[in-house]
């Protein structure tokens, strides 16, 4: 992690999770594979927190020390646990398929000291410790086995074990305004809010969600409080809202598609299949999205989409044409009701005086209705296609709801 | 970070640039905004390392509390700093042309005791503190922001400060073999390495990356002796090495169609354009990516790739016959040397007894060879489908290698 080779996504999983049931998160820290460096941060942490959660470390090669370094952390010693074992058997025979080799039936070694957490998505099991009235655990590094443990036992103990205090947020999400505009319209609502509830800014691509924190005893009375303050805050930014909900902009959108029992298409040059993405990593999204025609090639474009050879020659392939052409063509191909087309230069390379890196056109098609709009973005390839996607829904959006 | 809202890429970005710059990260700590906490975490990390990186917190609204801590926890006060106003006004009017309001103005104010560190991509200045022979640093939580500055500022200003030892790092990415196997194959290898040279196991989808990383004084003999190193492991493991480089998969594939001056173009039903898009997020991909059908809908299929209606009927959608027919219709309908389809399962929902949540077939296919195969995973929508691309490539990779 420390040096940058993998993207802790653990750690903001777990935060969830844990403030969803009210477990503060006070810190969160990682040091490397270094044996004092460990030991000192299970100490340190421990003087400032009840509950100590570990991730990784757990493999069953040389570099994962974190397993030896608990055993004589808490001074246990090393033993085979059964069902660990059981558990480790069973995942080589029946999942992979593989013969069980010596270096994993290690695996299944735990310090007596703990209680074993059964890993049903991997072969190292979790282990849970305490000392001197602190509780350290101790899970796989593997995102999917973590957060098994996670749901399944790790969270519902703490919560038998603690009593926490109730936790409610609500987001609300909006598009259009700057952060400083927006709080330069809620100069009076900030301040008016009781220190139990905390406005917090999440600012991301032009759009800023705003979320509401409060925290409380009552977690019913607390419900209400926080629903009340919401209620405030969209009636002071309802012209800039997309919506109520913590949610993703496309998943805004699906749920628009199906309000409306309409389906949409996609034509992508310079994003390259990433919008089709976005809206499909949800789940029910077949509901509503035809499919995609990721037009990479001029050639892709012409046979695919229907662009015409002499638009390409006179205005290029990033030109309003081109893009209003591609919108036509795959409501035309795919038979949806609503049809997105992206053509531009995300870089580093291919930009011109004329057309330089970042100009992206965008189109949004209806069955009677085109509209088409010139961007220039000025950052890095991966912001200027997550950019472009952003505001081809935004366009989208406005589309479906101003009706065509 | 701490409640999970947004995932931590800055610090994964910071520690590949301090580590290739040959500054040892030593711990990575996130705390939440609060006074005492930020405040503690300042003193603590000071006591433990040269130099303190700081993102975050700087924005216009109250929220951000770093930019008044660090004021107070330097002993200065606020003023306004004419660079970084100068700087504020001209990304208003020049770059966002949008009315400049005073809560903006409030950006160039920065504490007295500071160097102030010019942001060419924001309003937010950077701070360069120093303290009992510690330097702390603070930079905007906006990863463009903080990279531009990390890159023409910090970066090189501390390595004029520090004399730094040199690190060589060199990275062999294999297939086909569980991290157990490998750590088998270098039973000898591993323990014969000289503790200045650690060897780590990064896996990831069934595909494991090797890291050697060496630590020393004279950077060319050091660059010599990994590559030594690096040499004997390739050896050892030439069966199942990919690259010898770090690199993506789609990047091993876009090298060798490239080399075979060949193109590629996929259909993808499952993955809903996700592996376009991660052959597209890499620039060049225009050389050799012709494009991508995303044939979510049956009536795509059949139109678009001309999948017959009898087998999607007959067969269903997620069946050898369907992926063939998309394979061999992808080909013909954008005139690429290589195709790629896949159509699948992905869940939560639209699993049966015979075709569970999980399952996929895949198909490759070249000018006269098309292979297909099946597979079934058994993970979330997310891992399922990122499974599914990661499978797909290294099929593709084995056909354009095998030749067809």
């Amino acid at each position: 992690m420390l040096i940058g080779q993998t993207i802790d996504t653990n750690s903001a999983w777990m935060a969830q999770q844990l403030n969803k049931a009210g477990i503060w998160v006070k810190r969160r820290v990682a040091v490397g594979d270094l044996w004092e460096e460990i030991w000192q941060a299970l100490d340190q942490e421990a003087a400032q927190s009840d509950v100590v959660l570990i991730t990784g470390g757990l493999g069953p090669t040389a570099d994962d020390i974190t397993k030896p370094l608990l055993c004589e952390y808490f001074g246990g010693r090393m033993v085979v646990d059964e069902g660990a074992l059981d558990n480790v058997k069973y995942i080589f025979e029946k999942v992979l398929k593989r013969p069980l080799i010596e270096r994993n039936l290690k695996q299944a070694e735990v310090p007596d000291v703990c209680r074993v957490i059964l890993n049903k998505r991997g072969t190292a099991p979790g282990m849970w410790f305490e000392k001197g009235g602190k509780i350290f655990v101790s899970m796989p590094g593997v995102p999917y086995e973590m957060k098994g443990m996670m749901e399944d036992d790790v969270v519902p103990e703490l919560l038998r074990r603690f009593e926490v205090p109730a936790i409610v947020h609500r987001t609300l999400f909006t598009a259009g305004q700057g952060e400083s505009y927006l709080a330069e319209r809620l100069r009076d609502f900030e301040p008016s809010l009781p220190p139990h509830i905390k406005l917090a800014y999440l600012p991301n691509y032009g759009m800023v969600r705003l979320r509401l924190t409060g925290r409380g005893a009552d977690a019913a009375a607390l419900e209400q409080e926080v629903a009340g303050r919401f209620d405030e805050l969209q009636f002071l930014l309802a012209d800039c809202t997309i919506s109520q909900e913590d949610e993703s902009l496309e998943t805004v959108i699906g749920k628009l598609l199906m309000k409306k029992g309409k389906t949409l298409a996609t034509a992508e040059s310079c994003t390259g299949g990433y919008i089709a993405h976005l809206i499909t990593r949800h789940a029910g999204a077949s509901a509503y999205f035809a499919g995609s025609v990721v037009s990479y090639s001029n050639a892709v474009k012409r046979k695919l989409l229907g662009v015409k050879q002499e638009t390409l020659d006179s205005r290029g392939a990033v030109s309003e044409e081109t893009v209003r052409q591609m919108a036509a063509g795959v409501l035309q191909q795919t038979g949806a009701d609503y049809g997105l087309a992206v053509s531009g230069i995300m870089g580093p390379d291919g930009g011109s005086e004329e057309k330089p890196v970042g100009t992206v056109w965008i189109a949004v098609a209806g069955k009677d209705k085109i509209m088409a709009k010139k961007l220039w973005f000025r950052f890095d390839r991966e912001r200027n296609i997550d950019l472009t996607a952003a505001n081809a829904l935004l366009m989208l959006r406005t589309l479906i709801l101003t009706g065509d």
